[in-house]
């Protein structure tokens, strides 16, 4: 007997960023953070529940995943299941709207797009906040791909307070990300492992300490759409998280001198009075944020740039939706 | 009546960093900082107290100084002419040797030449702990610039316990300093101004707070020439004190795309064995740190890198010293 469900999701740029968390197994992040989901890309994801499977199985992009990747697919199935009070294996099937290789995380979207399908395939009928909770177990950003639009990621401090909710829809500010695409040219360390060193940083402390006074800032700016001081608190964010990660141990160092040269660029442009600020995952690529009208004078001036491979342009996302198979 | 004297001083390099005062005014800093004079880098500095002067004058490479220059040479010299007694103006003519429009701060070097020259002109023969006070009146990294080699100002708490000693001469270790000039892309920020906003980051408290540590760590490493516990507490610090000044308010950015290739790629060759590392101070140039066995090495991977404009080489540099004017 099979039973089936398609998924999709996008993934999401933080504002104020997830790094660290109190709870390694559960994902239970040591602060809040909020972000916008970024549409145009996404990830799609079939789960089918087939009781002839043995066990689970995992394909991604056409591709039969590694056993590492399949066991954090399994470890969130295994929560649904357990829901469900089912044991039966299922065969997932993931394909990534966005060009590979980019340096884009695709763990937000993915577990997002597989929470619902699955849950939704198993009948469940779980409510938003209890999609987000599933999805948060496997990638902690990926609950902030549940919800639409603009999104807060409530830190809680167990499995139950740590979820995401909708701060506005996707139509509420005509936010443009472009996310600049840098070539990287060191070693990547997986965020998973990233978020592990947060604590050895003598700085990881002071940036938690100050994440609700930052979250405060960002929330209002956000809903008032005052996209200068919207500016000042997503820059210092970022740049608050590279400090850890720049001085943990062993230290992590994700920016590339085309990062920086983009950074510097961005800070210079909005002091000539351009509405333009930038912020940095874990990874070389630079999200360029502006209002839509502002956007058009970016990219000019973005693709005139010597590090500049390419750009992708988002706007703000949806929540995570069900799909035809 | 003419009383004069001359002298001479090394800039320094930090390897634990200084970086906001505890008192602006007297340049009492929030945490010790360690370093190591560079030689072959020096100003040289006459000082001529003449009572036919109305009031002081300053020439810096041949030409006349600004008012804001000249204001803060007088304080130094109103300090030592308090404890001779004096009311005397003088004639102060300086000349770096190094480079100019490097990016090289000078005023470490140009306050211990000061101090010393003028001290001496008023035949006041003072120990060199209180030398090192009176330096640290100009500039606060010219505390360290009295002493020689390998030096501790420890931080104090008033102007009697703030001052500079030496921890072993300059021949304890054949350390290398290679700096590599990188072009300036942006304005800077003077230090003087930037000390003023370390206390605008959530970090700079977690950075004083852990500096006891890494001052700890690094005085035991250079005791005992280790280098690869040297290494990582020198580029943590130089790390730390950035992510202070790029998340205050406003931020501060000294790093160019150039000084992160650097940066980036000392990192890697470490890892790959060799004995380096890096430590940047308020400005884009990247001091790029081994014992001189493998300094040739690190000189030709260095020279291989696209932003590489020049290097200077230096090596441990003796305390401030009287010469012929």
């Amino acid at each position: 007997m099979i039973t089936s469900a398609a998924a999709a999701a996008h993934p999401n740029i933080a504002f104020i960023k997830y790094w660290g968390n109190r709870d390694d197994l559960l994902r239970i992040p040591a602060n809040g953070s909020i972000s916008m989901n970024l549409s145009g890309l996404q990830t799609r994801t079939i789960v089918q529940f087939d009781t002839s499977l043995e066990e689970d199985q995992l394909v991604i992009n056409g591709e039969s995943a590694g056993a590492e990747a399949l066991q954090r697919v399994s470890a969130t199935l295994d929560r649904i299941r357990e829901l469900a009070d089912l044991k039966t294996a299922a065969r997932v099937t993931s394909e990534n709207s966005f060009p590979t290789g980019t340096g884009i995380a695709s763990s937000a979207s993915a577990f997002a797009a597989l929470t619902l399908a699955a849950a939704t395939a198993l009948g469940l009928g779980l409510p938003e906040k209890e999609l987000s909770r599933l999805a948060r177990i496997g990638s902690g950003s990926a609950s902030r791909s549940i919800p639409g639009g603009f999104v807060e990621w409530q830190a809680g401090k167990d499995h139950a307070s740590s979820y995401a909710v909708s701060l506005a829809g996707p139509e509420h500010w005509d936010l443009v990300d472009q996310i600049v695409l840098i070539s990287r040219e060191h070693k990547a360390v997986s965020s998973s492992q990233g978020h592990q060193l947060a604590d050895t940083s003598p700085l990881q402390e002071a940036r938690v300490a100050d994440a609700d006074r930052r979250l405060g800032i960002c929330r209002q700016a956000l809903l008032e759409r005052d996209f200068p001081t919207f500016a000042e608190v997503v820059e210092q964010d970022s740049n608050l998280m590279h400090s850890v990660m720049m001085t943990s141990s062993p230290p992590l160092f994700y920016w590339e001198p085309g990062t920086l040269e983009i950074m510097n660029a961005v800070r210079e442009w909005r002091q000539e009075g351009l509405q333009v600020c930038y912020t940095v995952d874990a990874g070389p690529n630079v999200h360029v944020l502006s209002p839509a009208e502002h956007a058009e004078a970016v990219k000019r001036k973005l693709t005139a740039l010597t590090n500049v491979k390419s750009i992708l342009t988002c706007t703000p996302g949806g929540p995570a939706w069900l799909i035809e198979p």
